[in-house]
């Protein structure tokens, strides 16, 4: 009878000190993403020539500056809506797999840094759903990580983070971004 | 005594594979909302003659565009700030149960798509909260499926998905959604 | 034998009761944030004459305003890009522990009410990472609660609530904002 006792006790230890037990407002830290994508978006701003190209649009500007010429200072007050073709390689001519929308901000006098909300709606053979994303981006440094704050479709109420880097950057008209995703809550 | 340990491996089991039983960072899909709500809001666009019944009002545009006016190409650029209140059915005229609040920006040149952030303040007899949202609002579908990416008060860290559907839609003035909210995550 | 068996069913009736089993997409309220912190900002608004001290900028406004003052009706459709100082306490010569980054929109005419999207970057001793905000704001409130949505570093992955007060509110050119973050979800 002890016996017994003894191992449905442990069992119990098991259950309760494992790393796997979830206990809800204390979470465990993972490290293993459940589900990784890499992808690169697309990002051609309009300049006042280039209305046929540009996928994306300055409509938010300070006092001081105008919408065809991003602002002086860094951009700061610069507010920019954009369609991005999202493609799987680096090459802008690939065929897209979604599309990245949303805006971007720059939000410092002294910096390059921006502020991101967006979307990727993607729609190919392996994804069919949308990844939403916010969260700063000091883009002076190689990586910065912004949150993914939710998904639907095959991303249904996913989670996780989204390590961002400038893979190119041509001008003042077109840059190209790699988005490493992963996620640590899925469904 | 094997008999007993069987048992407590059976039990062990049945915690481990059932369905509800939950490890951080591997959730399992649940298709069972923990709460759902069905609400329409309003949107009364400001086109420089209705002042006194506009809850909305673009505040940035592109350059080719202005604020009177939704812009060409699908209204691509248009950021749109609102105030509109919250129904139970699809009259405009019903009594209020909140106001939704934030905004939305068209963000396609091709065709009307909308970025959403903006949250549901609630404040009645049924419910006291917000409920946050976020996410790319393809309006050309018949149904559109954004984030719930958090909440306060009744809606205290909740998540979810919303299921946006143009109701009505006249002119470039008015039009009303129909959103089903379907949360996951109830604390 | 039938001793052994309740002990493991009073075991298995123990583990599903407990408040802290989880069960996702059933989560139980919490009441215990895993982490806390109280952070003010302080947020300096361009007004035509202050650019050298300004940390934020309208850079979007409805038809009938402009972008070096406030508009009229509660500010009602006002968009400001912002790049704060963050200190531990109200004190804006405090030596900085991050900046607060994004953007803010007034979003009612009646009355003023804000929504609020921006991160915390915190570059300290005592934490480095950033947190990502977004909600409601119904500044008129002594206390607003908005939604914790992500983090990275420290805050990687966590999500909350945020409790904002209007600590100082000094003509229409500078307010003081206290944070107090409670985090219910840490990783």
């Amino acid at each position: 009878m002890g016996g017994q006792r003894l191992t449905a006790l442990l069992f119990l230890a098991f259950l309760f000190h494992s790393p796997s037990s979830a206990m809800p407002g204390k979470k465990t830290k993972h490290h293993h993403p459940c589900k990784s994508l890499v992808l690169y978006f697309h990002d051609i701003i309009y300049n006042g020539k280039n209305s046929k190209n540009a996928t994306a649009a300055i409509v938010g500007a300070p006092a001081w500056a105008n919408k065809t010429i991003l602002a002086g200072q860094n951009h700061f007050g610069d507010l920019v809506i954009f369609d991005d073709p999202i493609t799987l390689d680096n090459n802008l001519h690939s065929k897209p797999v979604g599309r990245a929308q949303g805006f971007y901000l720059y939000d410092k006098k002294e910096i390059f840094t921006a502020w991101l909300g967006f979307s990727f709606v993607l729609n190919s053979t392996d994804h069919k759903g949308t990844i939403n994303f916010a969260g700063a981006d000091p883009l002076m440094n190689k990586t910065r990580d912004i949150s993914v704050i939710g998904g639907t479709g095959d991303f249904f109420m996913t989670r996780g983070i989204a390590t961002v880097m400038t893979d190119a950057f041509e001008g003042e008209v077109y840059f190209r971004l790699r988005v490493d995703i992963n996620l640590y809550e899925c469904w």
